[in-house]
């Protein structure tokens, strides 16, 4: 079974390391040379439980393949706002037989697969795995997670194939979970990321900060109000409080309230532009469509949209 | 005629200088223990027109003056959510026959001053004039400015009173002028800072870098259009466009395009708490009892309380 990879930066190295340390065919495509150098170079040099491991694998420049290079199961992991661009260019490497696997974080990820891909193709997730960068060929690995999916496509070969891929990930490692309400477990990670991610990234601190700010709680829960009205309106059913309470664990100093999330270290330490569009633009977006009022999200991706013009992110 | 002036802050002491340099009877209540030594010590002093000023005053604590103090104008000039405890700490120096001035920024303070005080004592308007303090005892005073003022009270008697205190601003130089539509001018205010007060203090920039950065302007129109709602569902006939268009002014750099709002230097550089209650706040506040939708206004003033207790302000 051949693997490609779209996208080897935190997420897509973790994938990569752990399926290949595994035995499996993989290959990444990458658009940032330095990295590509760096693998080239060194394979994936990684911290893994406690163990300094090197994994060699072959990467790519994401327009500069082999022709005849052809997937049985793509996974893509780029930046959100390169989606797009990355499928058409890799558009040759999927076949009829191919399946696409997307965990990437936010939402509207479908609209943009079903543009390119019939939904038997599709199978759709996220992943509680962390993802980070050390350097080029360097991630970071730390703690535990797990995958959570499920296939577009209605057919049982659809579930099958599904299936299968829940099983690989488990094989080696990633944990795979097939589930039935997979938008809902969508949604749900996006309640924390549309209120974690824009915040402490305006705000400029950690989440535990965060939520010892009185003031704030006015404002998360009702950007969580937002999103848990726009996925009911899609008829995904959510309940408000609970997804107040799950966001709250996020305040946790004992647990993960210390970290930065990562749009804090995409924008304000590296300057770089931030995948608000996919999260909170996102909902926004949604709720337009829906006729459902969404102005707490539309705010945070204008205000969030702004600060990268101002430190002139890229 | 006996002056009081409640707050030596920038402004008040501003007031304060120019009263008192044309001969005018005043006296200073404040709260602030440095600044009333060093205007004991030393006056007020301040680079006047290019000139080295230096003016003695009288100064008192703001619960510690002479007790048959009475005044004939008492001009308010506190910070904001000082105003009623000021107001009832100084409650015996104000006579039936006294005029009360509030010129200070934001809307609601007609409110508080009509708890204490008849509407024939009372006068409202807003200043064009800049201020700051370099250090106690110590106004910045840049550039020219004029003071717009109305009566409250219906009655010829108030008008004339408000009339004199025009007279008496024009006489030492502080250009008072008499208006009709002061409601629309303290709205005209509220638009400017509404928009620039708030986001150039979450995103620590300047007017005219705010103005640059192209995503600022969903922002600040829908600041201004909620803005508006308030002031026409209050009966003040406010146009949205030429509101946008008069905010617009604020990002020249050849004018005051470079300056940070007062707000910016009140929370990022002192860390004290800023005045956004009285302004975005008081916008919500009176959208909330209109029933206008004003939730960019309320994320603005949650998102600014936030960054006061991420930064223990005071």
């Amino acid at each position: 079974m051949k693997i490609v990879i779209l996208g080897a930066g935190g997420m897509g190295s973790r994938f990569g390391l752990m399926l290949k340390k595994a035995g499996k065919d993989v290959t990444l495509l990458d658009g940032w040379d330095k990295n590509i150098e760096a693998i080239r170079e060194h394979g994936i040099r990684a911290n893994y439980n406690g163990e300094e491991v090197q994994v060699d694998i072959d990467i790519y420049p994401i327009d500069d393949f082999a022709p005849d290079l052809k997937a049985d199961l793509l996974i893509v992991f780029t930046k959100a706002m390169q989606l797009e661009d990355a499928i058409q260019a890799t558009r040759s490497i999927v076949t009829d037989q191919t399946k696409v696997l997307c965990l990437m974080n936010g939402i509207g990820y479908d609209d943009i697969l079903r543009k390119y891909f019939d939904d038997e193709q599709i199978v759709l997730g996220n992943t509680m795995w962390t993802a980070g960068l050390e350097g080029p060929g360097r991630p970071k690995l730390f703690g535990n997670g797990y995958v959570n999916l499920l296939n577009l496509g209605k057919s049982e070969e659809a579930a099958a194939a599904a299936k299968d891929i829940v099983a690989l990930l488990d094989e080696v490692g990633l944990n795979g979970v097939y589930e039935k309400e997979i938008f809902y477990l969508i949604y749900k990670k996006v309640c924390v990321n549309a209120t974690m991610n824009g915040l402490c990234t305006i705000l400029e601190c950690n989440m535990a900060d965060l939520g010892d700010a009185q003031a704030s709680h006015d404002l998360i829960n009702q950007l969580v109000k937002e999103v848990v009205d726009v996925a009911n309106a899609e008829g995904v059913e959510m309940d408000l409080d609970e997804m107040i309470e799950h966001v709250g664990e996020c305040f946790n100093r004992e647990t993960i309230g210390g970290h930065f999330p990562s749009m804090y270290q995409d924008l304000i330490t590296n300057k770089r532009l931030t995948e608000i569009d996919y999260i909170n633009g996102a909902v926004a977006k949604k709720g337009k469509k829906l006729n459902v009022p969404t102005p707490y999200n539309q705010f945070l991706t204008s205000l969030v949209h702004t600060k990268e013009q101002l430190l002139g992110a890229k």
